[in-house]
């Protein structure tokens, strides 16, 4: 038995597993290690991307032998456009862009023959995608790590996502171990898009202070703020707050984390995390054969 | 194929379907009309539940020919303490008892055979229900609709309480759909705890604009609130309050739902339900085979 669905495949990929473009911990090698690894490795540029912080990830990925991806907040790319620039000129196998509402990037990037992918929160987000173009949903749930619209727990909105659109939709939001990913594959997800069991990979640019914390909480020891976008600066949209780590008070910390963080208790290496992942999954799904 | 868990084989139903025990809604008609189907039908008493409503529920229950349940709510049942008599008395297959930090009840429920389960909302909840020794663990996710606590989404604990614990779980929160089913039951979830989609079933006792209302609604349509504790002066723990229905103002009203409700277009009979549930999960499981 094998994983792979109909999208992996079309992607020319092993495994339905996809990083998180997460800005601070994906990065090139990161995204690497996840490609590598047969999964879908995503550049991801944050809150704080620069057109020169782009070029030196995408230097490193220089002459990537598996596919890769990056991804790219709205807002960000707005006021750099530059990035989007860059992004279409590494020819990604997939460009997500989140937590906007004018889709022009779309048509840009499919004359270029780039597929595109975006997160949804709801239904109705997810009807507007398809209907501006969009390739491949991801159904991001309240449980993720990181901003997102907390609308609808992955659950609801992953299995609803499924059964209102014809797209491959990527599922996101609390699946940290094997159980979550043979839970989204068996609903019908095209992969499982995954966060916070990056952030602790020896791989990832997370800082260690911060990976030690993430280590060591449980899933309970998350919330949603806005506070330190707004400390900032940062032009988020007021209904894209960002989930992060608590503190032993349950006050916020700087730390972004989904509520699978209780999952996620050793630093391992990417290709040990995704082995382990998909074995286990596998595991799983063959006791219905 | 069939959708058949150790579980359910062991508790003798031929489907690993539990309802709810929602107050207002799981009388003896829904239930018995869920055990005839092949689950296990729960009755369910709320907030205002009396000796007399249980007695009634109960003789209109005479001589099930298939095993049932009853839930209870801790805090009603230490007010009044005859329902837990009668219940105990009924014999049921499953004693559900939730909201409460005193175990005394489940031995109780031992000392005549009766197997008893509780409510998690959190990886602590369900090792503390263990040690008191529950013999079947509900994780209930924060998506579910009614009276719990919303410390987790329904992927993130389910996955991670089965991790931690040997019992038999129960995934609540969520699951309205063939897709969430399979999900649950690939991620090892003994059965599935559903509550929204049987409110609008034929054999609920759901008031028919309750039941208009929940089939009209979209998955965002819901919200927390004990607004509606607080006036009727029920004694809920002040960090279990109840998700409900919103208006078109997006106000609370007085009609429990859980994020599923934008799965649920149809008034159904039960049988009709768990056979589109069923069909559909195990065509989802069985392309994994």
């Amino acid at each position: 038995m094998s994983l792979a669905t109909t999208w992996s495949k079309a992607m020319g990929i092993d495994v339905p597993i996809v990083n998180a473009p997460m800005g601070g911990a994906a990065g090139a090698r990161l995204a690497a290690a996840v490609s590598e690894a047969g999964g879908l490795g995503m550049v991801g540029m944050g809150s704080s991307a620069t057109p020169e912080q782009l070029r030196r990830e995408l230097a490193d990925l220089a002459k990537p032998s598996r596919p890769f991806g990056i991804g790219l907040v709205h807002w960000v790319m707005t006021e750099r456009p530059d990035l989007f620039d860059i992004a279409l000129e590494a020819r990604p196998a997939l460009l997500s862009v989140s937590f906007g509402d004018d889709w022009a990037w779309v048509r840009r990037a499919h004359d270029v023959g780039v597929t595109v992918a975006t997160q949804v929160a709801t239904v109705g987000d997810a009807l507007r995608a398809a209907e501006a173009g969009v390739d491949v949903l991801v159904a991001r749930g309240a449980e993720a790590g990181g901003h997102g619209r907390p609308a609808l727990g992955t659950l609801p909105l992953l299995t609803q996502v499924l059964d209102a659109v014809e797209l491959p939709v990527l599922a996101a939001g609390g699946v940290a171990s094997p159980r979550g990913l043979a839970a989204v594959l068996a609903a019908g997800a095209a992969a499982a898009w995954l966060g916070t069991v990056f952030t602790t990979c020896v791989e990832a640019s997370t800082p260690a202070a911060a990976r030690d914390r993430l280590l060591a909480a449980n899933g309970e020891n998350t919330m949603l703020t806005s506070e330190f976008d707004i400390r900032a600066g940062y032009r988020w949209p007021a209904d894209v707050p960002e989930r992060v780590l608590t503190d032993e008070n349950g006050a916020a910390t700087p730390v972004n984390a989904g509520q699978g963080v209780g999952m996620v208790n050793q630093s391992l290496t990417v290709a040990e995390t995704m082995s382990r992942l998909c074995w286990g999954a596998e595991a799983l799904l063959r006791r219905w054969s």
